[in-house]
């Protein structure tokens, strides 16, 4: 049987050397005037002009970034912001990052249970069925998603991907401050996290692909470095999507024991370190696309020293 | 200081005399053909044509249901599931009940932490800034969420509701077979999901309104009627969302321990046995909304009878 996998994924980060996804969390604060005042010249101020601002800023995110990055993470939370006409940029986003090559993992945490749960599996992984015809709604290749409801809330979502090259990535410690308010928790002797991290050992055991890694990965957050070690060596088969490096306070050095032997097992966000390049170099804005591209070579070159080293 | 609260909705229940909330989860099988037929008719078998479908299934529930039933939950899943077209639905959806003077859930389950957690909630239940103009950009009355990352997920949603009469239900012993995988276990000596209650007691406990409740409420099922009772016991103050009545076996009986001395505290989801009550009753499809306002009057009487005996 064919079964679902992050093996698209793994070879783009084999291909261009580089872990690295950049988050597209297009806020209006970050996008350059030059581009928003475009926008509102042809759509008015409006979440109309808004979400053009938006589809520019991205289009230009990704152009720059396609050949050197292997990955995009839009962030549904910031397109839904803008209304349902920032929802059809997180679309757009979507089609113009694959149609570039690039694999895309929607950030939407969704969560639910049965049919409910499998609507968003279509909604975001699959095709849904308009009477004998049949549509991608928004088309991603994985997506994240939030266990705490438990089997429920994931078998949809294996159904859905079964026989798709697509994945999922489950919560399982996340990067912020509080995360252990729950997540850290001992349950008789074991961690919240971790019990999490069997679960998704678990739901992916169908589905280890051609690298070692199967189709259900973690979310686990640069942040915590001892946990990235102890979940890389429990979970030797779950790819790893690590948030929090940068503006979190996360370095090379915190996330380097994400990775396995071969220097793989683990992709690691950059959002706002990439979108907003420009202002922390201090360029003219309308380099926007050029300064993310040298940070995310100057990223790139930060992961691979101490994979280098340990190799 | 003007706190956020479900104060709003407490009173609809009151002078409904009903605590139901109506699910709108329109999946395309529901929805009578006469609707489908004229909208494909209007803008082809396409998401266009489907979202139109869903649009004018859930005008017709609505103006059925708006003077018996207090409140909607449309399930985002489902809007989304047909694109970012259906996604626009969700929006004219919620519009439309708020101008029918419901009170609308939107059951988004949503989770994230910091200012990504916050562009949810501005998306959900507050107003978008692009330049000197503002925008609603859903504009629901209260949002489900997940409070699997801690504190830094749920205290954004409280700073952009403070001062609003908005609230939230954070997901506590959900109404899936599987919720116990996680939900049920024992961190020393108390459950997850008690836990979760003890959490939205504290985010809640500065939104007190005038029936008692805070503005932060929990979801739990009605397949678990004893969890109920000891959550309604230990959790006075923080207002229930009950799913899994009907269609996922919870009866008038199981959800009757959710509910204060006063038949308040409490209101119970029932989405398909509403929406397609003229499948069961097996009467003209074209009697859909009838069907679902005469499901919504036979759920009342079946929710208020216990509670009747009870006072």
């Amino acid at each position: 049987m064919v079964v679902m996998s992050l093996d698209r994924l793994i070879e783009k980060i084999i291909q261009t050397k580089n872990p690295t996804v950049a988050g597209l969390d297009p806020k209006l604060d970050f996008i350059p005037s030059f581009i928003k005042e475009a926008a509102y010249a042809k759509h008015g101020k409006s979440l109309e002009g808004a979400a053009e601002a938006l589809l520019q800023f991205n289009i230009g995110l990704i152009d720059a970034l396609c050949d050197i990055v292997p990955a995009v993470k839009p962030q549904a939370a910031y397109y839904e912001m803008y209304g349902w006409q920032g929802v059809r940029v997180l679309q757009q986003t979507i089609a113009y990052a694959r149609q570039k090559g690039m694999f895309v993992i929607t950030d939407g945490k969704r969560n639910d249970i049965g049919t409910t749960m499998e609507a968003y599996a279509i909604a975001h992984l699959g095709e849904v069925a308009v009477e004998d015809l049949s549509f991608e709604p928004f088309g991603g290749d994985a997506l994240t998603v939030n266990g705490y409801l438990g089997s429920d809330g994931i078998k949809p979502l294996l159904d859905i991907c079964k026989g798709k090259d697509k994945g999922i990535f489950v919560l399982v410690k996340t990067s912020n401050p509080s995360s252990g308010e729950l997540q850290d928790k001992l349950i008789e002797g074991k961690s919240v996290y971790e019990i999490m991290g069997e679960h998704c050992k678990q739901w992916g055991e169908d589905s280890i692909g051609k690298h070692g890694y199967s189709g259900v990965g973690a979310v686990v957050g640069a942040t915590y470095p001892a946990q990235l070690k102890e979940l890389r060596a429990k979970l030797p088969h779950t790819f790893f999507l690590v948030p929090g490096y940068g503006a979190q306070g996360g370095g090379a050095a915190d996330v380097a024991p994400a990775f396995d032997a071969n220097g793989l097992g683990a992709i690691v966000n950059s959002s706002r370190a990439i979108m907003c390049a420009y202002k922390k170099e201090g360029c003219d804005e309308r380099e926007y696309a050029a300064a993310a591209r040298r940070e995310a070579i100057r990223m790139r070159d930060e992961l691979n020293a101490p994979l280098a080293k340990s190799n």
